[in-house]
C-alpha cells in the first residue's frame, strides 16, 4: 500500500470511507428474486445477513425477538437499560424528552444504575422463549464480571464490542481479559470487536473469535472522531480485514471468521458497498433504530455516550422510517435509502449480475467522492 | 488505467464526475455562427445533439411534437402516464400537488395503473401525424410485452432504456429478452442503455444497438447512489464507453455506435463537458423538464421513483425556465446555465476553437474539482 | 505535466485555483516597510501592481483618476455605460434597483443603446485631464470599430479584453481582426487576453502584447463555468503563462511581456498567491466594486452579463467596503481581506522574507485546499 | 518529498491539516490509569503537556496561576490589556459588548494604550507569589524594549511569540533583534515561534531556543490564510518540525528542543493529532477561551486582531464550556472534544496501546479527509 508523506518524520497511507466509492455494474444483469442473501455463522443460519447492534435505542427484547423472526440477529447490549431497570421505560422517556445539551448528562445518571445479573439472566429467557437464536453483548471490561451470568442464562451467540477491542489488553491495575483463553473455554460462538485495522483484526482471529467486527465507534451517533482524533474509514477497514480473514484461514489451515461491519453504515447503499468490500453481514444501530417500533422512538444513542467521564457520542434525533420489517425487507414508500435496506441489496446484487454474497465481494467498485447536491 | 488500493483486499481506479472537469481553450478561436452541431444517427438528421428523455414530467405527446419541430427527438415513454391513462391530466395534477413526504406513495399508485396498448398506438400516431421523428421507450422487462404494439404503432426510432441494462440479462423464473436477436428481427434503429462501463458498453454495441446510452439513474431526480450504492460518474463513464465505441468501429469493421450522455447533465456547462469527454448526442431529463410548457410544471421526476417496493428517485421541483424554445435554443435572460443550451454549446466550441461536434471531442480538459462559492 | 486517464479515451492534467495553495515562510523575515511594490509596464511606471478592469460597476472616469492618483492604472471599458449614455447615473440606479430574477434582463436593455463615439473621446480626455496614465478598453470584436476613436482620443494604454482572445480568430461571414498587425500598427503598448494556457499566451506574446491577461472570465459575478464548462483555474493558469513569458523572452530575444492575473482574485491572499504563481501584476474587479465611492453602489457585474442571447453573469451584491483607498492601501478596520490589499501583499512579502515583486514570484507555496471552517 | 506541478513554472508539495488525518489502533490496548503525559522542558516540569497561548480572551493573572495549578503552563501576554491597563476589566467589558461589525475597530482603539513596565512587573509578581511557573510573552519587535522589564520582574520561561519569527529579522530602519545573541544572553529557557518549515524551526533550534511554537497563527479568530495567503497545514508542519528537532539533535549533540504546536487545535482530536505527528505539547487558546472562567467571557481574540492598519484575526464567539479545570481533565459531559482535554489524550492512547508522549509520537495515522455530516 503506497504510503504519502505528511511530513518529514511521518508517513500515513490513504484511507477510504463508503462515501468516496460506488459500485459499477459491468456484466450481465440477473434479476433480484433469483438473489440469494442467506448468511451462515457457525451453526446458525439467517435469511438476512444482518445483525442488531446492542444499542439501547434499537433493541429491547422485544425488537431482538422481531428481527430474529425477520430472518436476521438481535443482539441486545447486557449493560443496558433492559439489564439496569426492571422496566426500563420511564428512563427511555427520560432521555427521549431531555433537550439537546443535557442529553449526556441524563445518560450518564441514568447508566450509573448498576447491572443486576438476575435481569440479564429474565432478558434473555425472554428471548429464548421465543424461538429465535439469543445473542448478547458485554463490553470487554464487564465480561469478566458477568459472562458467567450469560452463559448460565443460556446464549447461542456471544458478543463482546467496545469502540477497539485488541487480543492483549494491559493492565497495571487489574487482571485483563485473556480473550483467546476465554473464548476458548466458552461453548458459544463469540463475535468480538471492534478492529480497524489488518494487524488488529488477525489477532482478534487467532484468538477464535467465530466473527469480527470492523468499527471503531463511527456511527451516527458518535463522535470519537472529534475527541480521540481516532476514526477507522470503513471501506478501507473492511478491505483490510478481509485481507486478514483470507491470510487467517491459510494460516489457520482453514478456518474462515466472519467479517462483520459495524458502523457508519446509514443507508441501504452503505451495505451494499460494506459488503463489496469484503463484509460477509453487517451490524446496524442507526437504520434500526430508525424503525417506528423501536424502542428509542425516533432517537439514538449508544454506549459510549453514557460515559462518566468522557462521553464520545451524541444522542440524536433520526426520525421514523415505517416499521421494523418495512426497513429490512420493505415495501419502501420513499427513496431515502433507509427503507427494505434488504431489498437494495438484491437490487445491487441483480444489477451488477450476482447471486450471493461471497461472490458479490468481487464486484467493481470506483472512487468518486460523494457530494451533496 | 491507475489502480488505487481501497484496502489490502480490494482496488479501484478513480472514476471523473462532469464536476470535476473544466474545458480550456487553447487555441485560435471561432465565430459561434461558424459553429455546426447538427447530428445524424442511422437516416435521421437532427440540428441539435439534444434527444429528449422518456420521462413523464419532462415528455407528452406535444412536447414531443415541440422538440422534433426545434431540431431535435422527443422520446416518449410508453410505460408513463399518457400509455395508460386516456387523458392523464389529472393524474399530473395529483402528482404535481402531492407533498414531499408523500410524493412517492402518489405515484406508486398513479402508475400502477395498467399500459392500455391502444394508447401507445394512439400517441405514437399524434407524434407521427405532426411530421417529426417519432421515437418511444420500453424498460427492457417491458419490451417483450409490448414491442409488437409499438412496431405496430410506427416508431422511426426504438429506445429500450432501464437504469442498467445488459446485453445479457439472466433470470431464473421468466425468459429473458434476448437483445442481440431481438434487435436482429427489428427493422428501425435502437437506442438502448444505460451502460456505464466500457465492458458493458461493448456488449450493448455487439447487440447492433445504433445507439448506447451512458448512464445509471445519476440524474437529478435519482438516489440510487445512497440506495444501491451503484454511481456511474459520468465524464469516465462517457470517455470509457467513447472508447468503446472506437474499438468497436474496428472490430465491426466500420460500425459506428452514437454514444449519448444519459442523466446528470443539470446545466449547458455538462452538455458542454459531455461532448468533450466523447459523446455524439445528449438525453435531458431535468433540463427540459424546466421547460414552462413542460407538462411537469416546474416537477421532474423518473420510472425508478414509481417502483412499487423500492422507489429509487424522488420528486424534485426543479422550476420553470422560459419554453422548450428558451431553453434549446434561447434566448436566455439569465446565467444559470439552464437556458439557451444549444447556443452555450455552440459558444463553447466557438471559444475552443471548434466548429463540428467530432472534433470537438478532442478539446483539452483539465481537473478542477468544482466548489459552490 | 503528469497527466491523469479521465476515461479509456481521455486525459487531462490537474489543475489548481489559488484556493488550492497556501504559502508558506521558510526564511528572514523583513520589515513590511523595507518592501517595494513598484511596477512597471513599457514607459508607465506604478506605486502599485494594480490594474482595475475596465467593468461599470467599479469604474468610471473619476474612478479611474482616483486609482491613478493612489499609484494604480484606472482602465475604462469603452463599450460600456459611460460611452453609451451621456450621464449614465440613471442607467446605474435602474441597474442596483432592479430585482435579482430581472438584473439580466434590464442589463441587456440598457447596454443595448449604442456606443457613441464621441462620449469614447469625452471619457478619455477628462482622465488625461487630470495627469494619470489614461488607458482604455475594447473588446475584440469592436476593436476594429472603435480603435481609430479610441487612438484620436489618446490613450497611453490600449487594453483589448474579451473572456477568451486568441491570436488568430477566425470568422466566415465578417474579416477578424488581425491582433498581429494591429498591434505593430499602433503606437501605444497594448495588454490583451484573457489566455488560460501556456500556449495561448504565447501566440498573444508574438502579437506585440506588452502584456497578456490570465484568466477566462472567472470572477465574482461569472457563471462561464455553469454555462460553457470553461474554466481557467488561476493558479494554474498563472503559472503556465509565466513559463510562456519566460520562454517568449528567450525565443524574442529579451522582451518581457507582462503577466496580469485577471480574475478570481477576491482577497489580499489571492492577490498575494497570483504573484506568488508567477503573475507580475493583477487586475481586479469585484475587489474595487466594494469601494464605497464605486459607481456600482456595493453591486458588480461585468460585460458578460449583459450578452443579448447568452448572459454569462450575474449582477452580485459585494457590499462596501470603505473608500478606494482602504481598500488598496489601508488602513483597514476589518479582517476579510478586502481592505488595505497592498499592506497585505507587502506584509506576505515582509513575512516571507522578500523585498520586490519579481523576487517573490520564487515563494514557496503548499498545497492545501481551503476549507471554509 | 513528492512535488506537483501547479503550472509549468511552478511546483509545490502537499501539506496536510489535522481535519485531513486519522488514528487508527493497530495493536494491544491499554488503561488510560496507566498513561502517564508527563512533561518536561529546561528544568520544569508539567503533570500535563499544555501551554497557554498569551492571549487575553484566555488569560489573565489568575487565569495562569490556575492553569499552573492545575499541572500546565501559563503564559501571560505581556503586551496585552494586563500591561496597559491597570484593570482591564472595563476594557474587556468593552470588547465584549461590541457588536461584530465593529469589534476590530475596538481592539484597534483600545490596544493603543501603551504598555506599562510597571505592569509587567506587578503581573508577573502576581504570578509569581501564587507558587506556580511563571511565563511571559513579547512579540519579536516589541522585545528589544521590554525584555530586561520583564527578567527584572522574573520569569522562569520566557516566550517570544509572533506569527512568524525567524531566526534573522532584517530591517531597513532599526536594529533588528538578534535572536541568537539575545537567548544565548538570557539564563532562562526561550521558547520562540512560530516556524511553520523544517527550515525555519532548525534555524530557530540553532538560536538555543528550548522550544518552538509550530504555526503561523491558524486559530479560531484568524483569517491570515484570507489576508496574507499564508497557511501551514498543521499536521505538515508539525511532521517537518518533528523531523528539524531530530536533525538538529543529531547536529548539536544532543540537544532537544522541544516542539510545540501552537494555532488550531480546536478539539481533543486536534491535540491528539498533534503529539501523533510529532509536537511533545501544544499551546491553546480558543479551547481555554471556552472555559467559563475566562476573562473573555466566551469572546476570543488574538494580537493578531488589534493591528491598526491590517487586522489578520477576528473577535469570535467561542461560548462557554464548564470550567478550566473540566475543560482539562473532566469530567465532559457532553461529547463535542472540547471538555476533558487530556482525559481525551489519556484514553487515544490507552486505546491504541500507548504510555507515554514520546513513543505515542509514533502512532500510526492515516489520511482521510474529515467531512462534517
Amino acid at each position: 500500500m503506497a504510503e504519502i508523506e505528511i511530513g518529514q518524520s511521518k508517513r500515513a497511507t490513504r484511507s477510504y470511507s463508503f462515501d468516496d466509492l460506488a459500485i459499477v455494474p459491468t456484466r450481465r444483469t440477473r434479476d433480484s428474486e433469483d438473489v440469494n442473501i442467506d448468511w451462515s455463522i457457525d451453526a446458525f443460519k439467517f435469511e438476512l445477513p444482518v445483525i442488531a447492534a446492542p444499542m439501547d435505542s434499537a433493541m429491547s427484547p422485544a425488537q431482538a425477538i422481531a428481527i430474529g423472526k425477520l430472518g436476521g440477529l438481535g443482539v441486545l447490549d447486557l449493560e443496558g437499560l433492559w439489564t439496569r431497570y426492571e422496566d426500563p421505560a420511564q428512563q427511555y422517556e427520560e432521555i427521549i424528552a431531555s433537550d439537546e445539551h443535557s442529553a449526556n448528562e441524563v445518560l450518564q445518571r441514568i447508566y450509573s444504575e448498576p447491572i443486576k445479573p438476575e435481569l440479564i439472566n429474565q432478558r434473555l429467557s425472554e428471548i429464548r422463549d421465543a424461538g429465535v437464536t439469543v445473542a448478547g453483548s458485554l463490553s470487554p471490561h464487564r465480561t469478566a464480571e458477568f459472562h458467567e451470568t450469560v452463559l448460565n442464562a443460556g446464549v447461542d451467540i456471544f458478543v463482546i464490542r467496545g469502540t477497539t477491542v485488541s487480543a492483549e489488553h494491559v493492565s497495571e491495575n487489574s487482571e485483563s481479559l485473556n480473550l483467546k483463553k476465554f473464548i476458548y473455554e466458552l461453548d458459544v460462538p463469540v463475535i468480538v470487536g471492534g478492529a480497524a485495522t489488518y494487524q488488529a483484526a488477525m489477532h482478534l482471529m487467532r484468538t477464535g473469535a467465530a466473527g469480527v467486527l470492523v468499527g471503531f465507534g463511527g456511527g451516527a451517533a458518535s463522535s470519537t472522531r472529534q475527541i480521540l482524533g481516532i476514526h477507522a474509514p470503513m471501506a478501507s477497514a473492511v478491505a483490510d480485514i478481509a485481507a486478514a480473514r483470507r491470510d487467517y484461514m491459510d494460516e489457520s489451515g482453514g478456518r474462515y471468521v466472519h467479517v462483520i461491519a459495524d458502523g457508519g453504515l446509514g443507508t441501504s447503499g452503505d451495505i451494499v458497498k460494506a459488503i463489496a468490500c469484503g463484509a460477509d453481514a453487517v451490524m446496524l444501530g442507526s437504520a434500526l433504530a430508525k424503525a417506528s417500533d423501536a424502542p428509542g422512538a425516533g432517537y439514538h444513542w449508544g454506549q459510549e455516550a453514557v460515559n462518566p467521564s468522557l462521553p464520545r457520542g451524541h444522542r440524536v434525533h433520526v426520525g421514523e422510517n415505517g416499521s421494523l420489517e418495512q426497513v429490512l425487507t420493505g415495501p419502501a414508500n420513499d427513496a431515502f435509502g433507509t427503507s427494505n435496506l434488504m431489498g437494495a441489496l438484491r437490487r445491487a446484487m441483480a444489477t451488477t449480475g450476482y447471486t450471493d454474497l461471497k461472490e458479490f465481494q468481487k464486484v467493481d467498485v470506483v472512487i468518486s467522492p460523494y457530494r451533496a447536491q
